[in-house]
């Protein structure tokens, strides 16, 4: 980053969190503009990046005295009133958000599976219509924040080393094994996780029929999120004219080698900005190109929230 | 297993590798009759389970010779003559062949992403006749073997001691990451893992109709695997009546407690015989209760494999 005497003043709320370390670092990467900058986070705590109810309780007294709020939490996201924002997806949604106006706003940051999914589903998605999505994720241990990596460590070290894990953060061992999303269950069966998917899409792509569901599962990754996704369209695809779609979308990078078996991984997309998407191939199971399966790994902490929020505040600049 | 003087002769082909090693603890856990038991392994292939090359060989010499054959490699999986039997599923393929009748016979066992899907489908299936299916599956570092699973325990030493992880059955790291499914990919871009579980299914369903489409994803898990799955019917199921007809289908444990979030995880079911089944919801992206989705965890080297095999030979008994 650095400093402009005409740049905005920068806040970062909860910047001893796994994604407040990352704004910093993403800010850095940038050269964001700022004329000034306050790090916020409370002693209490620490190490975590502020949730949805620091975000309800100052979001809009922040907006109210004409600050600009890109929230990273679950607060907003779905209040009508409020645009939720991929920047490569939907930045017409934040028209009309001046950030010299002196009129404060709140916009949303999606959900870390949501922004992943959608950087490569909407490329497509704009060519031959979505009309169903089915979504299994893999998720990693940073989607619960810098304390669930330091367990996922330990808990591996223990089990190495033929000692009970320590389960403090997820009630069951997380080394060596994977379970289905510890976000609540809702009472139709879904997770809150998976049901962010479902609704989330529906906003971001203004666009009340499109049918998605997902099942949301934690592996053991540190910090980088991969989703197998089967997609049918509208019209037609076929699978080169995708690859070359992908290829040509921005912050999409296409990793596909059938002949030396090289596709996403998450160790390859962390730390990156990309997400990146593999496995294009034409659905088996659905008739005359109106399928394809794609397989897609992002950093969870990058572009699954701290580098979607910068991106959508240089939107503003 | 026990001696017995009208029980059969026994011979494992591949005996040091996981799943060799598997059937001898199968064998007695059920105390499998036999007359005369014959371990055969080679020296070059210690450690490792006989492979389709050995079965194309020497299968078809042992039913010259009057032996039933229950083969578990991928060798006839697909010859129509040979059946393709899970014996909760298809017993039935299997008519005509007599242990005592001096007839030798081949018996296929599937793969063990199929036998896990299936177990838990197929119930589902009888009911409401599946149309389409949607799986992506969550594979442990087992089904490539005793080695695979000592390099994923080798290269997690490594990582966490900050060197670089040892590749010698995988070529990139395993160890904290995921990646597709390493059989060959072939020129519909989809692997032969994966193409096994759309094939299989028609072959084992003995239904040419049914449409399957699967991602298979190696997770570092050591020795079960998990497969989330999504079903379409042509005929409409509630869950609750899913999750009963679930609850009664043998060979099958319900693992479905959203309130306190347990549901079936690779390391419950590791050595054990059932496959779980749980996550079992109404499909939110279909209209009418025409669909569902499940997650799935079964031991890969136990039911996806050993057990499958030896209760195929109970059947005979």
């Amino acid at each position: 980053m650095s400093l402009k005497e005409d740049g905005p003043s920068v806040a970062i709320v909860g910047v001893t969190g796994a994604v407040g370390q990352e704004f910093l670092s993403v800010l850095s990467d940038r050269d964001f503009p700022y004329r000034s900058l306050k790090l916020l986070a409370s002693k209490r705590s620490a190490g975590k990046s502020a949730g949805g109810s620091i975000s309800k309780k100052f979001g809009p007294i922040a907006v109210d005295k004409g600050t600009i709020v890109v929230d990273n939490s679950s607060a907003f996201r779905m209040d009508d009133a409020i645009p939720l924002v991929i920047p490569e997806v939907n930045p017409e949604a934040m028209e009309g958000i001046k950030l010299k106006s002196g009129k404060g706003a709140l916009i949303a940051n999606p959900n870390c599976s949501t922004i992943i999914c959608l950087m490569a589903a909407t490329p497509l998605h704009r060519r031959a219509k979505v009309s169903r999505m089915v979504v299994s994720t893999y998720q990693a241990a940073s989607g619960a924040g810098a304390a669930a990596m330091e367990e996922l460590e330990l808990q591996t070290r223990e089990v190495l080393e033929g000692k009970e894990p320590t389960c403090n953060i997820f009630k069951q061992q997380y080394a060596f094994n994977l379970f289905s999303h510890n976000a609540p269950v809702l009472s139709n069966g879904y997770n809150e996780e998976e049901m962010k998917l479902v609704k989330e899409t529906r906003k971001i792509w203004n666009n009340k029929s499109v049918k998605v569901t997902a099942t949301c599962i934690r592996v053991p990754v540190m910090r980088a999120h991969a989703e197998s996704v089967n997609l049918q369209f509208e019209t037609p695809l076929d699978e080169d004219t995708a690859r070359e779609i992908l290829r040509n979308a921005p912050g999409v990078v296409v990793i596909d080698d059938r002949a030396a078996n090289h596709f996403p991984t998450p160790l390859e997309v962390s730390n990156k900005d990309d997400v990146a998407v593999g496995r294009i191939r034409q659905d088996v199971s659905q008739d005359g190109n109106y399928g394809l399966d794609i397989f897609v790994c992002g950093d969870q902490i990058r572009k699954g929230a701290a580098l979607n929020a910068v991106q959508i505040a240089e939107l503003l600049l």
